[in-house]
């Protein structure tokens, strides 16, 4: 169902032969309203992909009636020609939906600094409108994978009648190899377009914002929201932003569930800090430790990188007493007061989630995020990806 | 030769025990004057380990007779135990020399999180001070290493009549597994605590400073300058610390070529940037990249990975326009204008050394430093080290 479980929704995906195998590679969403309102939350990397650029315009508009995802060639680091690839889709879109340029969205994900093959996308897009379907939703979660191995989509229904559809694919900061997380979120509840991207900031601060894989921020990143307003029902705000977190939240553990050659799912939550934003820096500091990375991977409870990890972030963004530090891996607390705790070998890694818990004592707030461990199918799927 | 190159010096290093293997394990160096002036640079960490703190307190007093350094525990993460493990090792040094406690440098590298052996140290520390010699530099040498592959020695003689030696470990930002870089360096010029710590600071920004493996900063990273004064000679502060900067310049090269798993040096050059902090910041930021890193395991002339990580630098830090951006590879202009150069498997990139060029065209100063790929090995390596 995916994005077209919400009325007012059709969609569809194909192969249109932008990859060399028979794998599908465009996806075309579509909005029939009575709506067209829109929200969108980019990559905030200042080397941006031409259709980041163009659909940033797109949403500052409020209004977007499709949006025509490729893989393959992410057309980013393309120069102006990838900025009149980019508008030459969208107006190919509209031009074949009847619809105007400037409410079509694009999405590109794949290697960057390639152009993208136009007469292939021309007809692509041809071929993928005219499938357009209430029933595409799934093919359309299909079509926008790379080398995930299975579509991640997520549906909701309020009892007040209005529904929220959504799929991804990636990636981004999980497995970084695909270069980009996509998001296309679908929903027929009625809402203007300030508030709908006031929730979906929000949305994705609090979940895809909090998963890092190893750092690396893509110049593709996208999270669209699309409201065709068929339900009629205005929704009660704050019932809307928790089942759009709900949704974000789903799809986020999808995402991280998948990701390209990770073991382990590693849970970083950093309590006891004097604020949250320093919570979660010292939390993405830690997440960012190959050290760290590398012996999850190996199930190896190697506790002292990640105390060393924790010294590197500044005194400023998170005071703490080094000598109050408390670290627990997987329950069982190896480090107190920043020496030695508990026998490092009762913790148990060998499950798919490992969870650390740092303890700072130096305050009531606290964050987490979620990161993957580093391991040879990393190095292989980045090491050889282009050639 | 090595730290007994310059006059004034003895040195030696034996296995004591501290590893299972048959791996010498502890070295002394013991400065025989006349003069006993000291400086040192410690690791940034805010999870610094027992020695350092001790060393900084003996540091600051200006004057050291000796250094013992262990491998195998870091005696870092060890609360109030360490730190009176660390007083320990140099109080009982100290009594065996004949010198004050608090003119004894101690060294630790290894294991995060365990307790030393206590009585193995003392009972080490008789061991190898008895065997301290003028001809113990390449025995002391030996002794530090962990999983070095080779010793790291050097030695300069200044036309004066003055000479320095040096010694290193690591490790530090290179090959992380073994915890720690441990430099020694030795001179019989004469000079001042605080003139000889200016210098060493200098020196140590521009070469230890510019290598960065994996972004993990050690708890035990230690840079120490010992003078002797025997060569009776006030060197000319500038030509000293032009000496002093080869010299490291040289161990830090020797350090980055035996990195452990590295099958390629990457030299990042930033260059046509506002502030060479700036251009410091970027080459940094890039250094960090797994996917950069993995792209160059893999001989993949992958420019996106490094634009798009480029573009994480904040604006602030680093002023400069995507569009005029241009990324050379071993001499290939592979980017230009922030698009699309020539071809990049033009760029021949199986030599060890790999020079990733960043011409920003937006000011005058540049920086650059040395990384190394991310292969298999760093993976095996830092998966099963304490297991």
């Amino acid at each position: 169902m995916s994005v077209t479980y919400p009325r007012g929704f059709k969609a569809a995906g194909d192969h249109v032969g932008l990859r060399g195998k028979l794998h599908p590679d465009m996806a075309i969403v579509r909005n029939l309203g009575p709506d067209s309102t829109v929200a969108g939350v980019f990559t905030s990397n200042r080397v941006f992909a031409a259709p980041v650029g163009w659909d940033r315009k797109v949403v500052a508009g409020g209004r977007a009636q499709a949006v025509v995802i490729n893989s393959a060639i992410a057309n980013a680091c393309t120069g102006e020609q990838g900025d009149r690839d980019a508008a030459a889709m969208a107006a190919h879109l509209g031009q074949v939906l009847g619809v105007a340029e400037n409410e079509c969205l694009v999405c590109s994900t794949g290697i960057i600094g390639r152009a993208l093959n136009m007469p292939k996308m021309t007809a692509g897009i041809d071929t993928v409108a005219a499938k357009l379907s209430e029933n595409g939703g799934a093919e359309a979660a299909e079509a926008i994978l790379t080398t995930d191995t299975k579509a991640k989509t997520v549906t909701h229904e309020s009892t007040a009648g209005w529904r929220i559809g959504g799929m991804a694919k990636g990636a981004g900061m999980l497995a970084p190899a695909l270069a980009t997380m996509i998001v296309v979120l679908t929903t027929d509840a009625v809402g203007d377009s300030a508030t709908m991207q006031t929730i979906l900031s929000q949305a994705v601060d609090r979940t895809f914002n909090r998963l890092d894989s190893d750092g690396c921020m893509s110049t593709n990143d996208t999270v669209l929201l699309l409201a065709s307003g068929a339900s009629g029902v205005k929704p009660d705000p704050d019932e809307f932003a928790a089942a759009l977190l709900q949704v974000c939240e789903d799809l986020a553990l999808q995402l991280l569930r998948d990701a390209e050659g990770a073991h382990h799912d590693i849970e970083i939550r950093v309590t006891g800090a004097a604020s949250e934003a320093g919570a979660l820096e010292a939390a993405r500091t830690i997440s960012r430790s190959n050290l760290v990375k590398t012996a999850v991977y190996g199930n190896d409870p190697n506790w002292g990188r990640i105390l060393s990890q924790l010294g590197t972030v500044p005194e400023d963004v998170l005071p703490f007493d080094p000598a109050r530090v408390d670290v627990s891996i997987n329950g069982v607390k190896v480090c107190k007061n920043g020496g030695i705790g508990e026998d490092p070998y009762l913790a148990d890694m060998s499950p798919r989630e490992c969870h650390i818990l740092v303890e700072l004592h130096a305050g009531q707030e606290e964050a987490h995020l979620w990161t993957s461990d580093l391991t040879h199918e990393y190095v292989h799927i980045n090491g050889d990806y282009t050639t």
